[in-house]
């Protein structure tokens, strides 16, 4: 049956309230059941950020991650658990950075963290500081103003914005485009506002790029509050010099590897529906929300159908994948390898954006996709998921589309509001995840899964 | 015009997206942003939470909280700040609580916290411990398994359920009731597993009752954690024995307020839109759910109104009401005292179900009640709000029903999956509430309030 076809008779099929839909009203019901009274995601969780902790591809937590990884999914018994090995970055902190602002004599200590794949400042690097409210201020600026400074970048997320996300997405540019812009001009450092929601003292790290044509400068982010701190000496004219010391090192690509386990597809064991989080984090923090809470919703996903004994049609495999958040080598190396090994992949879904309470799902694909996800909306109506519409799925399953051109990518939405509060920072630990939200999570994943294997 | 008719009206003319609709969705923004932005509950939050704390009925705590509660009203320049002045029950639990349960020899401490209302063990109590699953069990029991010992009632909340409310509700009667099955029985005391929902190790209290036909034996709740350890050694068929002392006393009731501020109707001055919290809390944490974030909710929905120079037709009239939590004294004075001035409250709308990010609102009405408030429902999807259907009000509002027969009672629904790890516990404190999510239910709050005045 072409795909398509399918996908409208699944809509009209779905659509009809019968048999089916209450055998999978009950199945569901089951799958909530098992999540909530007997769920082990939450220990999981526990276990990947207190036992592993902080994982950054090419270190030896994450080597440690993908230990701790096949461990788990063979634990559970699926029907087949390996390594892909793939080639990562391997970007390392070293000694952790110290700074300062010097103003009128006076020293005031300021928190920073490096950004990923920053250089080192090569010793202790200091200069005055100049500030910008975004990237297009910085990019309009003279060479005369900024040549021989740190450059501040101070563009807050916007609070105003309901959906976080595209907050983050507003400013996301300082962060990654903000050492080249600067270098341009001849800055010597660059910092920049942290891409966090509150006001709170702790910087967010996270990746910045460097282009080949321009110096490359050490760039480094500072919290909130000392980012308005800042500020506030900057309108009262004071004169700011920045002083820090960063050892970042980068070092020759690492062998790694995605996590991958299965249940063989009973009828189409050769189409795959993958879904998965990343298995790398940023070193600060515990990578609980992000990626840890996604790892833990897709095996607890699987776990909830093999223990229902649910026999898939199509082959369930969860990937955990390495290098997210400094490369996508997982991601990549995924679509390119499944393919080669001729295998057609007809759905894929991802959780990366917390472990907060399910508020619905997104799907990355075409109108009739995105007809077919609402469809299965009435099928969540008695746990209270509500957003099903067409959106974003994620970066790991993003390079499916080029091998694969018309599956459809889901996105796993929870509530966006807490996010900010921990991403990239040292707040994203065990203890900011709820147990409760995180289960319903799970349930809600592996719910879906179900469903895209009956009716996709 | 008829109210009905009125509504009717309002439900057709707020479907036709127009001029009207299109100012609305302008006004709604700025209350948002204003939340957002430059919002004052959080700091509010804080203030109540941490210069008052937690507030009882009748202790020296609440009438603080009275005083707070006028002056910040009148530091925000409402139309009217006045006290109504009501009488309250005045509990205290006296010393702290210590309890321990002993087996084999073996002495193990338990913390306890009385149920509110509960009278004193007269100073150390022990004996045997018999255990019941729930209520029923209880009441099915003979005088000969019961009599002399302490009854445990460790009936959990079901974790399955996605609304943990009625989670809540399942198991209300073992708290409210529980004193009075046991003491039938010749039961010398009772200690319930708490309201609680996840396994952690303090308990929840809450009220109780007594009937005066019965004997009147101290009631205690301990952690989850407490009687899942319990029960495992009730499983082991180990015998238990509880001892415990409480130096709970009950004094005469005490003089205390509802606490009111307006903004006065621009044409219809003696119509009323009621919308308040409870400013009692129990005595254990800080009442910061519970029910501090519905006070600042509500202070916050006015003062931002005003603030946007809104003029509005009714009176808007926030209330701080008194004991809530153990007599609901100044709901009921509060209902009465309104009809005796000669006031039509036209619709109210209470805040009690914690500072969790918004879903909606639910409405205890007629059928066209409820279509009128799904009739707004559009004007909340920017703001991601989903829930607008039939439902409960709130306590405090609640006796308004009988002496406005027609009214109808709006109850704020935020998110209610981390409500129970909080309620009435010494965890219910201002840094369990998140700042943006609180906000959101702020500006949630003052856009019902806005679009009730202008439609209903």
């Amino acid at each position: 049956m072409n795909r398509l076809v399918g996908i409208l008779f699944a809509v009209i099929a779905t659509n009809g309230v019968g048999f089916a839909q209450q055998q999978d009203s009950i199945f569901l019901r089951k799958i909530y059941d098992e999540a909530l009274s007997r769920g082990k995601a939450y220990e999981d969780l526990r276990s990947l950020c207190k036992d592993v902790g902080a994982r950054l591809s090419g270190s030896s937590q994450a080597e440690m991650a993908v230990e701790w990884g096949k461990a788990r999914l063979e634990a559970y018994g699926f029907d087949t658990v390996y390594l892909q090995e793939i080639k990562v970055p391997h970007w390392e902190r070293g000694t952790k950075e110290s700074a300062w602002i010097k103003s009128n004599k006076e020293l005031i200590p300021v928190k920073i963290l490096a950004l990923g794949g920053s250089v080192s400042t090569q010793g202790t690097r200091k200069a005055e500081l100049v500030v910008f409210k975004n990237l297009d201020a910085l990019r309009a600026a003279n060479k005369s103003q900024v040549a021989g400074k740190i450059v501040f970048i101070n563009q807050p997320m916007d609070e105003k914005m309901i959906n976080t996300f595209k907050a983050y997405g507003a400013c996301y540019a300082i962060r990654g485009e903000g050492a080249i812009e600067a270098a341009k001009l001849g800055a010597v450092g660059v910092v920049i506002r942290s891409l966090g929601l509150p006001s709170d003292d702790h910087p967010h790290t996270g990746s910045m790029h460097y282009d080949e044509k321009v110096a490359k400068i050490p760039a480094a982010a500072i919290s909130t509050e000392d980012a308005n701190r800042i500020q506030k000496m900057v309108d009262q004219k004071l004169p700011i010099e920045f002083i820090f010391e960063m050892d970042c090192r980068n070092y020759p690509d690492a062998t790694s590897y995605n996590v991958i386990a299965e249940i063989t597809g009973s009828e189409k064991p050769n189409e795959i529906i993958t879904f998965g989080g990343h298995l790398d984090s940023w070193d600060a923090g515990e990578g609980a929300h992000d990626d840890g809470a996604g790892i833990v919703h897709c095996m607890e996903a699987l776990r909830i159908l093999k223990v229902l004994n649910y026999k898939p049609k199509h082959t369930l495999r969860v990937v955990f994948f390495m290098n997210e958040e400094n490369g996508n080598r997982g991601g990549m190396s995924y679509a390119t390898w499944t393919k080669a090994r001729g295998e057609t992949q007809i759905a894929a879904l991802e959780s990366d954006r917390g472990g907060f309470v399910p508020r619905g799902f997104a799907c990355d694909g075409s109108d009739q996709q995105v007809r077919f996800l609402q469809s299965l909306e009435k099928h969540f109506k008695p746990y209270e998921l509500h957003v099903f519409e067409k959106g974003y799925g994620g970066v790991d399953i993003g390079p499916l589309k080029s091998e694969f051109p018309s599956i459809p990518l889901f996105g796993f939405v929870p509530d966006s509001q807490r996010y900010f509060d921990f991403h990239h920072a040292e707040s994203d630990v065990f203890e900011a995840v709820n147990k409760r939200e995180l289960e319903l999570g799970c349930a809600a994943i592996s719910s879906m899964i179900y469903l895209l294997d009956l009716y996709f």
